[in-house]
């Protein structure tokens, strides 16, 4: 249970990595938007492994079929759903680690709660692979949110301890800088940053280890007064999103963790007019108040750990025969999946928010 | 709308600071289950502030009056209705202050999510208040879970920039050593820890300012197996719920941000038998992975910004007549609310821990 | 569990027969909507038993303690509690029959699903008391339809064998007909008829014995195009609440089960241009085809049971000893709910309409 | 919106009558579940039209590709996936009657609703061929309640104005003849009544016009006390699902409506130990008693009307020319779909009961 998100819209996912396919079915649409299938397919192309050496060599073509609710090139309102056939699978990598839980993966647990009948290959339902469906979902609010003047666009915060430059978060940086760091390895705001980023990575790689790092995503132009004090703030509905994301240990709004630190005098986001309308001098709470929108930028950041596949002697156990034993990864994996991850919290981000706007 | 919670309990909270009464509709509850009322008291007395000079000098007895679903001292099944009558209210304290939306607080965007029909008496359905009744339903389930081996307990892990001292995430205190530090003016751990933190307040509060914290919170017995990959992660519901209660920014699992500042092979928590039961041997991912646990100690920080209410001449606006001005707090605020807030976590974590578990 | 019900408004409903109170909380108003409660007191007053000899004696005032979510007499857009205090309750009545399970009375198999924790006095959380909430929920959304030019009435289309007279669906009676039987004893169209169904009433009580019937409710106004095909129908959102109401055995639309016994080209309903608005000849859809408002009048009948409780020796089986024994009830009971159940079932649909509609 | 159902299993359901496909995403279902493919095709071929002269002649094989949730042939405990590809499609049929809206369809209010962009072609979302993914699911949860002691199966009750012979509800006949049955044209018990129907049906189609019915489902071996008072009755579960059927528009349990023109005396079904279990005389309340099961049979009773597609000229609207016009059906259409809608109201009552049960 669990795979059914939503309030005012409804998303359905459904998938194993080295099943048949993957997919969403998404409800709450409006009717009669016109999907620009290009911009869906380059926002899936960023969560395709396979483009360098800083992912899995595994190659996801990731192109969707849109079966319903999807009509002479336009929603029609009714539930629209897209399927992702699996392809270049190759379970045989996975048959003979079947018993052996992989450290920090859900293998043990999984096990546990569907008494050993869930799919086990490749992570199953619990892969990285069933966040394509998200960034799927996510491209289509994007394009939504953005006729209405809501952007949504992120960067590479943290790999291991390199970080990107520090911005101000009243004056976001434009969002075509945001499009361009995109071509680029790693979409860091800082060039050298990102290549600093990049050695950390490339080194893990070489040492058959890996790293984890943060993401940031921001969102412009959100209306002042969406979001709930209770239950339903708009933290609420993004971190419950971002911790479906496999990997997801952290989420922080505005100045999050660091704000614990200061005094009230130091961050409290004071109002001022600006040529008749109400903004705030800073931005400390990212854009949101008990749970609502105040109108400025919303800004959040997301942990991302290590990839635990590593080509490492581990320690664990073999939960057929009861035994200790050791486990070492075979097959092709992420040395970090920040990177990656990415388009799939922006995709969070786009879905929380359509889901109170729409 | 959204003061309804939950998948198979509910919780409906209701209630303004300065209204009649707040209260929570709790269904979903099993029949026949005894109340221990005197445990239920100590928690919301917990949350219940004017005991110190630490706290608001606002007086809440915060006694609830349970007026349905409850019969012969033992639930009934059906739905359990829980009543705080306000006391105390000094409602002209706020009039005043009706058109000046106070920095940090909802003031400004309730406004006009609610086109200024709500009730800004003290912040009206934002308050903090308003987490009674959570504390109260936290207070039920923990009850309940208890029963069934799961323990709810918690620390403040650091107030401003004091921090208690670390502790294994693997081999928790025991409970009764979180049940001694309650009695403690702040439930920190290190006794001394606790003493620089009360003196970090003292100070803020002798400056008219606030300071912030974050809370620890712990989970024990949990069975291996429960939660969701998608959409219902434990991390998903457990942040969809903190970041309902006011001041939260920031939540994190286990080793949270820190996570990702190392490599995957000195993060990974590795399984081994011990004693024919599966463990591991570091909990970096606070007992839970793929959005299930694993069987080890759930381990959640959240972050508490400090108080908005600080006595300092502050820039703001009056929204009736659209011009800048300055406000200073006046009435009765906590220069901290973090050692409050430490119950409503373990509430949070309690309600969406029952909510997999009944 | 089950206390909580909709998707855009949330009723949360609480309460046993003879507990300390009843009420609901209801989440998803608009904000600023200002209450008549002159209004709500009346349609409280409909379903209150005690005004004549055709219903119970036992006197309920129901008078509704709203406690939040609302603000100097207009709502302030968060949740509304509103609460009933129980009065007049003669729980002795009951405690002698604890253990003997009344026909056709929920009595056993809320023994069973409760474990016998159930609060049986009264029929606890079964009783049609626990109506009243949702009486008083309709009193309000009707108000907030009825702005929206939307309105909801109805009348007893029939009592035991004693019908009402037809009318045309396509053009109802004016609402003030409709307002003005609510005077009657028994608000039916036809006063013969009415006196007729009177009678029926009064010579099942002579007997000792209850009666049932059908109510008629009305709504005009819906535009057209609310509602959904899967799986949110009006039909299905209307039935949904129906059917919780205590004595409901069916619910039929338009023409309900009599289509069944005729051709398509006899009840089809044909469309014409009306002074350019698209309208229906007939109306044997009531109002609603695919699960969607068509635009004409909504139209539906709910069948009420005769009340179990009887004054006349009846088989059961006395569940402590579970042996066979006799029972005859004691207290005050309706010999016909159908009256008292017109404002319910009334309520019913302003609350599903409003979930569409709000 | 809408396409969402569910509590304890979620279903979602897309596609449209001439899209790429149809489906139905099933969340919730236990894992390791083995299920009998030979089954599911038998109870889709019993949906499927063109098997005789009684229905369309529109071939649709649907065969269902399960694309996720079931590994090894067995349920995984993740979302299933089930999807028909759409066959034997022609959708010139229906481009030349865009804008003709047709009476008792859903044209007109689907195009208010969804602004004209919805799928016109065969009805789109509002297809009867939408019923397929209904059987698909109710057939697996029919295998799994069955597994439990929990049977259903059903009949057709009448057909215009041929009914089907009585029962009685407290034993009814044994399921084996239940199954027996379906190997008839149409799925009476009385063979007599059947052939009766049978003339009914084509004396209809030979006229170019169309007759209703009425099904009747049954299901044995609920244990009592599943249901909830308020506000999920099995009544409302089950009645909630039913009315998202097409055509249908009347549901009635036990007696149903006959119930309200009989006394209390003669009606209340009473207790009695029968080898110390406690049974009723008589069933009038169908097996649910203040919305619980009280585990005697549950007996409903669904109104299907007149299929709306008749082979006369009628009366409507082009809505593109705002004209008054005529309108006679082409294509291949049901004369009757009251047989092929007796599985998907079996499937109804397997999913709602489902619901509760898992």
């Amino acid at each position: 249970m669990g795979d059914v998100w939503g309030r005012n819209i409804k998303l359905s996912i459904f998938g194993e990595s080295h099943g048949k396919a993957i997919g969403v079915v998404i409800d709450g649409l409006p009717s009669g938007f016109e999907i620009d299938m290009d911009q869906v397919n380059f926002e899936m192309s960023r969560r395709v492994p396979g483009k360098n050496q800083l992912s899995t060599a595994r190659k996801e073509s990731d192109s969707v079929d849109i079966v319903s609710g999807f009509f002479e090139g336009k929603t029609t309102g009714t539930a629209l759903c897209g399927i992702i056939y699996n392809q270049d699978m190759r379970s045989k990598d996975y048959s003979k680690i079947k018993n052996i839980i992989r450290p920090s993966h859900a293998d043990y647990n999984a096990f546990v709660k569907y008494n050993g009948f869930q799919d086990y290959r490749g992570g199953g339902h619990f892969s990285g692979r069933i966040t394509a469906p998200i960034v799927f979902a996510g491209a289509i609010f994007k394009q939504i949110l953005s006729k209405k003047g809501i952007d949504i666009f992120g960067r590479v915060k943290s790999i291991s301890n390199v970080k990107d430059k520090e911005i101000s978060y009243v004056d976001l940086p434009e969002k075509k800088l945001f499009e361009e760091i995109l071509q680029r390895e790693i979409p860091a705001l800082g060039e050298l940053n990102g290549r600093q980023m990049k050695e950390a990575i490339i080194e893990a790689k070489s040492n058959g280890d890996s790293v984890g790092g943060v993401v940031e995503v921001f969102s412009t132009g959100i209306p002042t007064g969406y979001g709930d004090p209770f239950f339903d703030s708009i933290e609420s509905s993004i971190s419950h999103l971002a911790f479906s994301v496999p990997a997801v240990k952290g989420i922080e709004f505005g100045a999050g963790f660091e704000i614990t630190k200061k005094n009230g005098s130091e961050v409290n986001d004071c109002y001022y007019l600006d040529d008749n309308k109400i903004k705030t001098r800073t931005n400390n709470n990212g854009g949101i108040v008990g749970g609502i929108s105040t109108g400025m930028p919303l800004v959040f950041r997301v942990a991302i750990k290590p990839t635990p596949s590593i080509y490492k002697d581990q320690e664990t156990v073999n939960i057929e025969e009861m035994k200790n034993t050791t486990f070492k990864v075979e097959g092709r994996h992420d040395p970090c999946v920040v990177i990656r991850a990415l388009p799939v919290i922006e995709s969070v981000a786009a879905i929380a928010l359509a889901d109170y706007i729409l």
